[in-house]
């Protein structure tokens, strides 16, 4: 185990759009914190999850954009390198059940639960506890408060995290089939207000299997957004109602 | 078949709020006009569709709340006495199939594709000749300009309305699963911007067929909104994603 507590920060950029962004490293995990400039009190935190893969430096862009939005609400925001992505060690098992999901998917076949399990339970066991490390780091700078929401892609992950950690008070997820069964527990078992976008016609995923993993959800709000569209075709509305949805429940009374 | 030709305003009240809101009749067919007090241009209108069954006047707080957020955003809205409903005369065939489909869900049954048909059908065949006789009466007036929207319940009537008349140019619907098999080729046919709000708990509805609709819907742009809860629980924000729905499609350039 690496120890992911000592946080570093290794450049910082004060942006022309009065966001600074600071890259850094926790323990040996690359990340980038990007703060809205103009903040008088401490703000709160969304954890930008992303499905890795390609790393940090090639998606940077569409973090940037997430990045923006969230600090026009006036929220901090951090994206971190997942593990085995990027710079990071390779995963070989990971990567195993990553060629089996795509031979599935190329065959036109649904993957089997073997597939997801092995894909994504490890992610989730590994990704989990660095997200966990990075709150403690960052919400003891004096400019982050709390409280903290969860953002974005791997679905699994914003489920475990929602379902342990209870700095994670709303939920932003995109809707994916990747859910291994066993965890349609946690998935019950989360309270925080959830909502989900889901592209209609996204070609990876399993519709069905992406409504009952919506239906599990156990919070007394939670809202599907299904839009037309594949994977990356969100429209703009739909993260505008996302970001609205982060403002009702991260603007807490101080 | 009665004239429904003749618009004549029965009673006009400018509210402290700032609406003008104006009961007529079309023919023999009661309405209610709300129009913002403020507009300099002619506006574009929302048609309010509703289930009927008690009547306008019965239903008239639910109205008079969707009527004002129309006019906050700068629109015109109006209801009509559904056939059958408040004062009109009544339709026994279709409360015989009203009252079948009720005994169907009292008993926890699906209710057959026939009284679907009987309930529907005639309802679908007789309003939508009224919403289109209003448009041509109230687009003929002054402080009216179009475009116009469809806006609200029995989903079968905003899919005829959405598939014939090109002056309804954006639709936001309420899902339901009472729609006629025969009617999903018009769903198909539909090209308007299309924004369902399905309530996931409906205990009316079956959630299955209401996503069999919402997938056949052939707009480039349609999306569905899931919140938890049963019918009427439809939560403030849904309402507010609504209104930027109508808000997008119809301030359109003049």
């Amino acid at each position: 185990m690496n120890d992911h507590t000592s946080l570093r920060f290794t450049s910082e950029h004060a942006r022309d759009d009065g966001i600074v962004e600071r890259e850094f490293t926790l323990g040996d995990i690359p990340g980038i914190l990007w703060t809205p400039g103009s903040a008088a009190a401490p703000v709160p935190l969304i954890l930008l999850g992303h499905p890795g893969g390609p790393g940090l430096a090639r998606i940077r862009p569409r973090l940037d954009a997430r990045a923006r939005a969230s600090a026009e609400l006036g929220f901090a925001s951090v994206a971190l390198e997942m593990p085995g992505s990027g710079e990071r060690p390779a995963l070989p098992d990971m990567e195993s059940a990553r060629d089996d999901l795509r031979r599935a998917l190329d065959a036109g076949e649904r993957p089997g639960e073997d597939v997801i399990d092995r894909l994504v339970l490890p992610l989730v066991e590994r990704t989990v506890p660095e997200w966990q490390a990075a709150m403690d780091a960052l919400l003891a700078l004096p400019e982050i408060g709390g409280p903290v929401a969860y953002s974005g892609g791997v679905l699994a992950i914003g489920i475990r995290l929602a379902a342990v950690d209870p700095r994670v008070v709303a939920a932003g997820l995109f809707a994916g089939s990747y859910v291994p069964l066993r965890m349609f527990d946690e998935a019950r078992r989360i309270r925080i207000p959830v909502h989900v976008l889901l592209q209609w016609d996204d070609e990876g995923n399993d519709r069905q299997r992406a409504l009952e993993v919506f239906d599990a959800f156990g919070s007394a709000e939670k809202t599907l957004q299904a839009n037309l569209g594949g994977h990356t075709g969100v429209p703009a509305y739909a993260g505008e109602d996302a970001g609205r949805f982060f403002a009702r429940h991260l603007n807490l009374p101080r």
